[in-house]
């Protein structure tokens, strides 16, 4: 059985949303599996250089509408949130506190969490929304929101976002196949093709 | 007749050189011409506040792996130059010179120093070798020299760079469909799904 394909994302992504939509189908088609992981696109882009697509002139108005064209040519839902970008340190410290107890309930997390931010709109950012969207999923509310205000998940999700930029993310969504990296939601083509010929 | 779809690009763009080796056949499918029309990159970055890619960390060792693999995938001579970027002020007011003269002219030289330099990887920056390219493709080199010398030419590459800002463009390649934008040589789909759809 081969590694999974690693699926690195900010979940204040709209790329990142809308790869998330297919990747599962896309990747499973060939038989293997993804390995989702949150990450922080702000921490990295102080590496990059790089700066949040809304805060660049020009290219923040082209995106915008670039995401509105997506979603309608892809039919999925969607809805530029306000506020946007948001932090996302609740989300991705909620999603790896899940992951270490049940790897399926904590992808359907992330689903219902990109859903919830870019499907209704609506501002993901604090504990107590993320704590809502788990539980409303049958996760302990009370105990997640213990969780989140403890040392143990924030140390954990900065090993996370450290060992993301080890292996070169700079991006989201980005993805790595063995070994192979392939970044943005339009490169989705490219990671079948890999998959199917191993890279020719 | 609807207009042409425009296509702006850089001549140091690699994108753009996928996006050129297509572009033509995409469009040609649905009726419809594309008008060609380099610009500045470097002049265009002073405004989106974005830097070249070469110089972005990270950022650059991803892309140098996409362009090979693109080419490989797309079946397309591809060769990284050296010096990589490069000013095209030379090819682009050559291409704007050809333009005013044969229009057919001046996308063949466009292909052709598109081809020499992300191709056969051979510096194209500077009159003399722009000068080559023309002169191998029948235009009078002398003629052409003089041209690229003038002021003419000069403030014409300059009138073309601020429209092609005043009409939004933030990237190479750069697309303008009836008014709608598309950034990025893997933004072909889209473009033909607005060819035939009209959007949607």
């Amino acid at each position: 059985m081969s590694d999974p394909v690693q699926f690195y994302f900010d979940f204040s992504s709209p790329y990142a949303y809308f790869a998330a939509l297919r990747i599962d189908e896309v990747v499973g088609r060939f038989g293997r599996e993804v390995q989702w992981k949150p990450t922080l696109l702000g921490v990295i882009m102080k590496t990059t250089g790089n700066t949040p697509l809304a805060t660049q002139p020009v290219k923040s108005d082209y995106c915008t509408r670039d995401w509105e064209r997506l979603a309608r040519f892809m039919d999925a839902p969607y809805t530029l949130p306000n506020p946007f970008p948001i932090g996302t340190q609740a989300a991705a410290r909620a999603f790896y506190w899940l992951d270490d107890r049940d790897a399926t309930g904590a992808r359907l997390f992330a689903k219902t969490a990109f859903a919830t931010y870019f499907g209704e709109g609506r501002d993901i950012s604090t504990p107590e929304t993320v704590a809502d969207i788990a539980g409303g999923l049958g996760v302990d509310r009370d105990e997640l929101l213990t969780a989140l205000a403890g040392d143990e998940i924030k140390q954990r999700l900065k090993d996370e976002v450290a060992a993301a930029m080890q292996a070169g993310v700079c991006g989201s969504p980005y993805f790595i196949v063995d070994g192979e990296p392939f970044w943005g939601s339009d490169r989705l083509w490219m990671i079948k093709r890999w998959l199917k010929s191993g890279g020719w």
